[in-house]
């Protein structure tokens, strides 16, 4: 191959082989694989993504050595094929088809039947003895091509593409119902029209020579690459736009020719379950194009054993094939002209997390496969779809979809909807299933969100309060549904011209962040029913399958996973789903709970230290049972306590009436009660009076939290359970901060132990989550015994950007591909990643073995928690319910850090 | 001298000089270095520094070494003074006294008269042939030892000091009215008596043995270092606490034998005015304690003239001399005893800011010192105070203090209180002179700000929005008054007992943070008026020593000295000041004024981009008008312009009333007003939308504010003179925000260059202002010309602290020296520091010749300006009224960093 090789062939000369699909796509790429193993692949060759580059770069011109190259492989394909491109008779005609390095179905554009012209279509009539059949792919490519590469097409959604109209308004006209009811001759007159659209279109005559075809058609797949849906797809996927794409053109095979034809896709496996079945479906007589278009509908594969036996055999033994030698479920494209079998693509089969899981176990047990392969293979996020109840796909198709949110917590739920934490708990607390629909939701909201099925909002991003705490619990949670109207006065919700009312039932998705008006049945997960002891043989066998994946990314990982848990029961579920420890206890959850948020709210409105003690006095015991429930569930696993966190304003009502009610119960003058939460209010209480600062300003809240811990902590262990506990200390951002803390925790432990006349051992370490203490790392680490990374704040405070109001731009940002991802589900490794290495650098330097995790909502997202294994930090913690995503997650950075190259 | 060196003598014997503060502190190298001069010091020893440390960390015991080298340093005393340390019959007595590094007057504890006890007390009068003398002299001593050492002392401020109690007593009973009407008996009664009560408090028998006395007193001293005094002026005056004092042990000299007895202090010039006359006060027969005591009233040192010529004549060579060789203006002790001069202390005087000038360069002037070192000495901050009225001493003593709140915006203002903005327009419009009063300032308050004497607010710190808009118009303000409680239904102030009602008088004083009740004049500063063409001898010559101090400092300093700038009249201001250019312009505030706000809130309002368009039009005009305005006062200087800031909801009322009135001046409906406001209601707008992020979401303002800015430099230009703008992105943290930005204000340009015919230059750069945005500085170098460290938002973010927020806990971290200052005040060099560190290395890296400036707050602190120099920045820019300060800190920090070394 020369120097600047931009031509691969497959046929009988094959360029190129699977391995080098950034090179010519991945379309092209199996295509020449396909032909190295001997499946029938018409020849053609592929023009590489290099060109797709070179071709932006160079005004959206074609290198000229390009089609002096292209020119020589057709020589070639035209030797094979015994037909020449642009012969009058006996023509070779090409399809022009776009492949990119990953699988964007439908995205980009394609052109069939290129190399037809006014004469040359005669000659094909006249060659196949089947006018029709030429005149109908004659006219298939004007439209195609009139379409892609000459612009016509209408402009807006709204409109009807105009070869539709022209075909539409002849088939009216000689009452023709279905485009196959055309003859050869209106197919000719069609053709006329159509070209007489074309020119009246764009004011040029639709072109006749083929290589002038052929180069707009290479053009014009290059310039699809940037069209808006591939854009938006790339955006979508985080494919980079730098990969371009690939052109394959390809001799042309017909299954349009007669009955003894046919075209259509199949999965070597079911995508949908991932069952070892030969699954999918065909049409006699027809272009690959009919079968997406959903004209005809087409038959499932098991019919074409009768239509076509032998070519059914065939394609039988092109499954093993392809598993044998891809190692993997296949997606493949197949014509069969007169009676011959074409393979004219196959690619890895896109699936559902459950076939992902099911097709990787299934295919190590048949050996094909090393458990490493299997593990890199299962998207770590799909497993979580294992887990989740679903709805029920028949039921969700007759729906009207409301609106589209952001996919907050992952789950379908069902309910009446309501708009009030507490109207939610009175109507769940008289057996009705409930939505919550709140604007945006507060900490107040917390003990409806308890009782909801899900929780919708309509403001507020993945990490707005509603998506934290829905993601914590495990719930269904959909948010940021900005087009939806919600009005708390009358208790609706508008949308487009919809009214919701309270009490109407809701469905919504929060895996798509579809919001549905009605009621749809959902699925429960088989994984969840096992773990509920509800057994059967099928849930049975799924369990058995998400075990040994479980299993298998054990053998493989090195971080360690450990879990968010709030309270004993999340405690408890993280621990049946294989969680190593507790990240992070947000002790303040805890205060919401029953009648403590009382206590809670008379010791912040206290106004003096002796009543805030008295206040925190009834807490302490409150606390201390909560904490005795974590550490009996953990059975001696560390428990990671943070200290108490948000700012007190948090906790007060902010309604008038709730204040008086406060007033009334405390009998503290409401004045007072006003000034207080005057006072409290913060202009940016996300930078306020929070974290270790309340506890710098009122140790006694420290003191009473770490008392509560040590008392737990002696308490568990008198039953005989280990208890292994690290306070953490939160939003530290100066060594005095750390230092005033630890001798407050230290003192209580002393005064702890002194009663109880016991020893205790725990650990005491810090959150990072500032910048400036990143910066100071190395002097954090000669205090701190464990750092973990609150990559939640560190991400509002390293960007500037708080989650809860970067709903207003963010969208623009990903649109504008300012940043790729929302930075608040996905570490951003460029900024926050920085400074997380610089605070790793600086805290190993001065203590080598220090436990380093992450306790983020990005502790569950596959990227960032492969970003923490490259990092060298100890373990990640995340929400019970993303445990299994993290194990494979953390087993695919092991596996991927160890074999780095082999990943293109 | 030996390895272990504790006692350094001075007498015969001179071990020390003045260049050992460090160990000797400032009184304990002086007296050696006066003595090394042969000026009259009493002989004695100084016990350093180190040993101080020692005493703490050794449980607060004295080293025995010390002890035996104290007892050498005895007898050589005993040798020169021919007397005995404890003998009965010619004692030698003793002063203690501290001295630290650098002179903390009146925080730490001294012991007079020590080595008397009962029976050498006898001798010493016999001796004296003085029992009056003697028995004066014990009691006193009785006195200070035993309040300093023996804790005989009151323990809270409304209790009589015990020893003041018993001598008022005796007092009483033989109605004396003075303690000098007291005989000799009587003194020897009040010396029983003092016995008796340092018995029955203390539980043992005042001390006979003198070495016993000595240990104790020296222990004393050492822990005086951490009284509670002490502690205070170190963290206000940022000492270190591991400093530690000296011990000096002098021999006792007395200016209480007789009427040729004397003692006093004095100035070498005016410490008030600098000039250079000879300037203190003396009593006759009068110990040191006396002078300061207040008991009898001293008298002018020009008296000293006729009562004791000859001494009088030896003071003034003795001023001659020291300033001959310390270089700069003393305040030293004297006492003579028995006609004979001795010297007790020299030291540095401290003087007001207008004398630390004149002093600097009349001393220049007199061949003293160099320009170098004058500069060096004017403490940067003082030179302000010849720029703001201040108010006459006289009438302020009379004056009820309400309060002391921050000192936010220096200088003295007084006039009647309003407590809204919109009133404090009116009553000024009808010619009175208001102080407006908030519990916080808003956006909305800045006109009645602009027309305000001054400002008082309850809430926020040095950098609230009070805060810095005030200083940047150059109004006197005082903020975070909390003692004040503000009660704007009331219209009154409250503050213990006392009410202020609307049309009250009241005096602030912006400069020192005091708020007081009633009216005080005001004297204007000189330079303003010479500025303002009001002459007179007396401030002309003020003015001249302000300019050759500005003129030096241009000579030394490296660092450019540019302005925050937001209206002509500012800038004008800031070009006589000596600007060399505007570091920041900020547009918003520019939107305030007159009835733009009204087309910037319909803007704002806009449902469709087209009705945001036609607001933007209509604000346009302004906007370049007011650029114009700069362009000219600049007259060719760069001048910086930062696009829109501040998030939208800022410029909207948060009154119903005004939203209505809204609603109709705009014919907007008053729903859609109020969706509008809660949808850009943010939690934390710090972190919101805001910034380029708003031009990134509307970009049509980012074209207006370019399009503006170009079209103003045409005109400008028209005029005949030059402009350099430089266009400023804000609150950029990616470089596509950067890149987005850039094509905006290149296109705006371009429009306008192409509409106009002309070419224009300009520069584009960014803030850097957000710790992301320092981490990728290298990318950001790629495509910024120019960046402008917004360090307030740079300190909120790496801090995670908000300046509005932090008000309710930063005073508790400098009081439990988490952090020594406040960070919005000066900037954290550990952290902030440390992030502009990085960002410079990463910028330069890329862009070698960047200009890289400063432009928030701290740009016009000298610790922070300093901190700049040595980064390597470019320039500093800050309020008008604090350039000339600016320069001296510049230029401190250039002189510094040549002579590394030369500064302890």
């Amino acid at each position: 191959m020369s120097e600047q090789n931009r031509i691969y062939e497959f046929g009988k000369k094959i360029d190129g082989d699977a391995t080098m699909k950034a090179l010519l796509g991945g379309k092209g790429a199996n295509l020449a694989e396909m032909a190295r193993i001997g499946l029938p692949v018409p020849p053609g060759f592929t023009i590489t993504t290099e060109v797709c580059i070179e071709f932006r770069k160079n005004n959206e011109r074609l290198p000229n050595d390009v089609l002096d190259q292209v020119k020589t492989a057709i020589k070639n394909v035209e030797a094979q094929q015994g037909k020449r491109f642009g012969d009058l008779e006996n023509p070779l005609l090409f399809s022009v088809r776009s492949g990119a390095r990953e699988s964007m179905p439908g995205m980009m554009d394609t052109i069939l039947n290129l190399g037809l012209n006014d004469q040359s279509v005669q000659g094909l009539a006249r060659r196949t003895n089947n006018p029709r059949f030429a005149y109908d792919c004659y006219r298939r490519f004007i439209q195609m091509y009139g379409d892609v590469v000459m612009g016509v097409r209408a402009h807006d959604d709204h409109e009807e593409e105009p070869f539709d109209r022209v075909l539409r308004q002849l088939k009216n006209e000689v009452k023709a119902i279905n485009d196959v009811d055309l003859t050869a001759e209106q197919l000719q007159q069609l053709i006329e029209r159509y070209k007489v659209l074309v020119e009246k279109t764009v004011g040029m005559e639709f072109p006749q020579d083929v290589h002038q075809q052929l180069e707009g058609a290479i053009g014009a797949v290059f310039k699809s690459w940037n069209n808006e849906r591939a854009v938006i797809y790339r955006r979508k996927y985080n494919i980079p736009s730098e990969w371009g794409t690939a052109v394959n053109i390809q001799s042309m095979v017909f299954g349009n020719m007669g009955n003894n034809c046919a075209t259509g896709v199949a999965f070597t496996r079911n995508p949908a379950n991932g069952q070892r079945e030969f699954y999918g479906e065909y049409l006699i007589n027809a272009q690959g194009e009919d079968v997406v278009a959903g004209i005809r509908t087409p038959q499932p594969i098991s019919a074409l054993h009768k239509d076509m036996p032998s070519v059914f055999e065939q394609l039988v033994t092109v499954c093993k094939t392809l598993e044998d030698h891809f190692k993997d479920m296949q997606d493949f494209e197949f014509t069969v002209e007169q009676d011959k079998l074409y393979m004219l693509q196959t690619r890895h089969g896109k699936r559902t997390g459950l076939a992902a899981v099911r097709i990787a176990v299934e295919m190590v047990e048949e050996g094909r496969i090393a458990k490493e392969d299997a593990i890199r293979r299962i998207p770590a996020d799909s497993i979580s779809s294992l887990l989740v109840p679903v709805f029920d796909e028949q039921e969700k198709k007759g729906l009207k979809k409301l609106a589209t949110g952001l996919p907050a917590g992952p789950g379908a739920a069902c309910g009446k909807i309501y708009f009030s934490a507490k109207v939610a708990e009175e109507v769940h607390a008289a057996g009705e299933k409930v939505i919550l629909c709140r604007i945006e939701t507060s900490p107040e909201d917390i003990r409806g969100m308890l009782t909801a099925e899900g929780i919708l909002t309509s403001r507020g991003g993945v990490s707005s309060h509603a998506a934290l705490v829905a993601r914590q619990m495990g719930k269904v949670c959909v948010c940021g549904a900005g087009s939806l109207h919600i009005d708390y006065t009358s208790k609706t919700i508008q949308v487009e011209g919809v009214v919701i009312k309270e009490g109407d039932y809701v469905s919504i998705d929060g895996t798509t962040g579809e919001v549905f008006a009605g009621k749809v049945a959902t699925v429960p997960s088989e994984v969840n029913r096992v773990l509920s002891n509800e057994m059967s043989v099928e849930a049975s066998y799924i369990y058995r399958l998400f075990a040994t994946v479980m299993q298998w990314a054990d053998d493989f990982r090195q971080l360690g996973i450990w879990t968010n848990a709030d309270t004993p029961k999340q405690a408890q579920e993280a621990f049946q789903l294989g969680a190593e420890g507790i990240g992070l206890c947000r002790t303040e959850h805890m205060f919401f709970e029953d009648d403590r948020i009382d206590f809670m709210r008379k010791m912040i409105l206290a106004p003096t230290t002796e009543d805030r003690i008295e206040a925190l006095n009834c807490l302490k015991p409150l606390q201390r049972g909560d904490f005795e429930g974590l550490f009996r569930e953990m059975k001696g696993l560390p428990v990671t306590i943070r200290l108490l966190d948000p700012p007190l304003h948090e906790f007060l009502p902010n309604i008038e009436e709730a204040l008086a009610t406060l007033s009334q119960k405390f009998t503290i003058p409401i004045e007072w009660i006003k000034t207080r939460v005057q006072a409290l209010h913060e202009q940016n209480p996300m930078l306020g009076h929070r974290g270790c600062r309340l506890g710098m300003t009122y140790p006694e809240m420290t003191m009473m939290q770490a008392s509560a811990i040590f008392e737990a902590m002696i308490q568990v262990m008198d039953e005989g359970i280990d208890v292994a506990v690290e306070v953490m200390i939160p939003l530290v951002a100066f060594t005095g901060e750390l230092s005033g803390q630890i001798a407050l925790i230290e003192a209580a432990a002393e005064k702890v132990m002194k009663e109880k006349g016991k020893v205790l051992t725990y650990k005491v370490g810090t959150m990072l989550e500032l910048p400036r203490a990143a910066l100071i790392a190395d002097k954090i680490a000669e205090k701190a015994e464990f750092f973990s990374f609150g990559t939640n704040d560190l991400t509002q405070t390293t960007l500037g950007m708080s989650r809860d109001d970067s709903g207003t731009f963010l969208p623009d940002y990903i649109a504008q591909e300012v940043i790729e991802r929302n930075p608040f589900a996905s570490i951003d490794i460029e900024g926050v990643g920085q400074i997380m290495e610089i605070a790793v650098t600086k805290a190993k330097k001065v203590r080598p073995d220090i436990k380093l995790g992450i306790c983020g909502e990005h502790g569950g997202d596959p990227d960032s928690i492969k970003f923490c294994h490259k990092l060298g930090l100890s373990y990640v913690s995340c929400a019970p319910n993303r445990i299994p995503v993290a194990k494979i997650a953390a087993a695919q950075a092991a596996l991927d850090l160890n074999k780095q190259g082999q990943k293109n």
